[in-house]
């Protein structure tokens, strides 16, 4: 992969940490998917192991990618070698390890007080915990350094090199003109607010068999993928040929299995598709949270919500799902794509679905910067939300509590769901406004699509950092316009 | 769990050890259940990865185990401690890494080759890397050092302590009292040689949920135990909270999949009766394999294939496998028990069992310590089979090419096999000749033979070597007349 020899032993001193990367994802895995409860306490011990090796490891490499950041020479991949390491190891050299452990020990307390809380509604016994996890999220940016904002030092963490100013920017696009968008949407009257399908209950089995079904649709290669069920739905690379998803049976309202699933081959297509000559190496994992994102919102959204996929699952739902009979193509679309403003983020569609991030974004920012403080978070969000959606949560189980993020200290990361959106709206735009997307469907056949996204986004994997990557791709990056034209076209034809 | 502060060090210093232990169990089980095939290549180099980083952690104790070993008031757990990591390191010390990468190198290509030549029947196709293996562990036993015989080394990593001497005394002792036993079963004419119930096809679903039921009878503990599928059962010791079995499915005989799953049970129960004082420590195991083996032995035969375990599963059969329902217990009971020379170890019953491992045993000693060529193997197999068995195999696939352990370079490791029988009937012994499971199996309750056993053997872990176990549970070690009276008791009533 690389001429430069300090690459090239970076590159060999860094197989270790691949391995323990490796095997701490099926660790992770494992531990959602199969293990036995009573396994939790020594599998705790294991990953807490193997994460400081992987660290130590990191670090003693420092001095080799010093070496390499004084070459002159270095092609796409050897510069992208350096960066990725300096990422990490800067991070570990700057925030100490008893500080990680605090933030290890103080959320692992936070997550059992937030589900109480949130059980119960009362902020109160989730405030001390938060308050503990923002004075070390601040101390963390504080280690890490930041130009203007502190908030930027965690941003970096989730989509590097992405600020306040640009999230303020994305932002201050998409919240007053979705908001427009709605009302006409609204007022259209064409996309329903609800459907009787939504209640309607599944078969678990029945279900699985859909959801196969959606995979080979999406042409998954069965012998370097697999898709099990966990409470939680995620995607795992734990190689280049074994990347994983999981999805989950409730029991009712199938979209959320189907489109669960989907979204998560998005990501897997990704881990899936990053070129085989960066195995091993620290290039071998997607580009940021936020491109990773756009993949799993690109095949959910944008592909899975199409017509075009709707008239190609629908036999298949109609052969699994007894209740889906008596609905016809143009019904079931529409079940598919409600649009109805809800005070729960994961409940959110399409359009309503940033409001959601921008609302966190907001209190994030305030709390991170000192200007609000935790107690203030309820109130904050409460009034954030009426002024974007014009409702009100009734409580805070309804309203600040609702997510688990906080109670596991990641700050800075809902802006990238939004991200994702916007992205994915600007794969759609480069697909020529989505006409490359309808034309693929209406043929059965998702390999274009595959492979323009192969080529522009997932081979180079982590070689570019998610700007160089998007201006390589697109020519521009974040621009959330993709993504009003995206829904112009979709909700008002 | 230790006084002395260099014991206290050394575990701490072993948490990592254990860490990267219990990883690699997890990246075995997985390998072996759920990985997509692909997987396979970037899963051997993170294995590997593993190992080396686990071997170098486990020699970096050297100084402070050799401190340890000058103490003089170590208690039963510290000696424990020491001795286990003794044998340890010293086996790393001794055998170099390059050997242990030539012997990875060698018995990959040699499985690969062992494949082809048992297929197509062609002991000459597998010689020439039989050839190199027996090379290489001539040199291992070398390095290792040993006193009488090149074989001891190799015995002694599978059983430690455990000498040709002492295996010659078995198998004086077994075979010859063996071969007069089944002389005398055949003609008391009471236990089959065949039964119709071996070509009954079944369906795997059915299969599965009478698995779960002798789980069920067994009292396996869902929460720190698990049952997967793979082609050859094992038992995968994760945690002490955490044991998983596999078991098979080939669809007909439903004796090997039901007696595999009670087989790995055995295992998974003493893996589970460990003490959890001695979790995170390098006394989390078995003490040998031989041990091991007696344990997934007496589940297996002395309790799994009694009269009145097969009273308690006999409902289950009846509900789950139409074709069982003409069959009466004392029928079902024949079918379990039947007897008859064979000449595959793996279909071999109790009685001819260790015939099989005489066979492979004998000749490992003689090619180990160059007293016969690898050329010779099969005309050795087949003359000392047909000395011990009257049979003669009529071609290699159905004789010392019958079995995968040589090929991954397991010499050492067959005679572990008669061990286990051999100590599952001292503990049937030790049973008041076996009234206490008639007793136990009577009330359908196996509480009391779990604890009989977690007392006497399974808390210890690896605490005593396998000798200094048998003596204190038993008063003796390896004594074959135990099997040959539980044999007597069985099938000559």
């Amino acid at each position: 992969m690389a001429g430069n020899p300090v690459i090239r032993e970076i590159l060999n001193r860094y197989v270790p940490v691949w391995a323990l990367g490796h095997s701490m994802s099926v660790l992770g895995w494992d531990t959602e998917t199969h293990m036995p409860v009573k396994g939790a306490q020594p599998r705790g011990v294991a990953s807490g192991q193997l994460a400081m090796m992987s660290q130590r490891a990191t670090i003693e490499l420092d001095g080799l990618v010093r070496k390499a950041e004084k070459a002159a020479d270095l092609g796409d991949r050897e510069a992208g070698i350096v960066r990725v390491l300096r990422r990490s190891i800067d991070y570990y050299l700057k925030v100490p390890p008893e500080m990680v452990d605090e933030l290890q020990r103080v959320t692992t307390e936070a997550t059992v007080a937030w589900r109480s809380a949130r059980k119960r509604s009362d902020f109160g016994m989730f405030r001390p915990h938060l308050e503990k996890i923002v004075a070390l999220e601040r101390e963390i940016a504080n280690k890490i350094g930041y130009e203007r904002h502190p908030y930027n030092a965690l941003l970096d963490l989730y989509e590097e090199g992405f600020t306040v100013r640009e999230a303020d920017a994305v932002y201050a696009k998409l919240i007053p003109e979705s908001k427009r968008l709605l009302k006409r949407v609204a007022s259209a009257g064409v996309y329903p607010t609800k459907h009787p399908l939504e209640s309607a209950r599944y078969d678990t089995g029945a279900m699985l068999k859909v959801n196969e079904e959606a995979l080979k649709l999406l042409k998954m290669p069965m012998d370097r993928f697999r898709m099990d069920v966990s409470t939680h739905p995620f995607t795992t690379q734990i190689a280049q040929d074994d990347v994983r998803i999981t999805t989950r049976y409730e029991g009712k309202d199938f979209r959320a299995s189907l489109y669960g699933t989907i979204h998560e081959s998005g990501h897997a297509i990704y881990g899936l598709g990053i070129s085989k000559a960066l195995a091993y190496s620290p290039l071998g994992d997607g580009a940021s949270y936020g491109v990773h994102e756009s993949q799993s919102r690109f095949w959910e959204n944008v592909v899975g919500r199409s017509v075009e996929f709707v008239e190609l699952i629908d036999p298949t739902l109609k052969k699994y799902l007894p209740f889906v009979k008596g609905y016809d193509t143009a019904q079931l679309y529409f079940y598919i794509n409600t649009v109805r403003k809800s005070l729960i983020r994961v409940d959110a569609d399409e359009l309503t679905y940033n409001f959601h991030t921008a609302v966190r974004y907001d209190i994030e920012k305030k709390v991170i910067a000192g200007e609000a403080k935790v107690a203030e978070i309820p109130s904050l969000w409460n009034d954030t939300f009426e002024e974007y959606l014009g409702m009100r949560p009734k409580n805070d189980a309804e309203g600040a509590l609702q997510d688990v993020h906080w109670s596991g200290g990641s700050f800075g990361y809902f802006a990238t769901y939004t991200l994702g959106n916007v992205i994915a709206a600007m794969i759609w735009h480069k697909m020529k406004d989505g006409a490359l997307v309808h034309e693929a469907l209406r043929k059965g056949d998702v390999t274009e699509l595959k492979n323009w996204l192969g080529k522009n986004i997932h081979r180079y994997g982590a070689t570019y950092s998610p700007k160089q990557l998007q201006e390589k791709a697109f020519g521009e990056s974040y621009n959330p316009e993709r993504l009003l034209a995206y829904f112009e076209q979709k909700y008002l034809p």
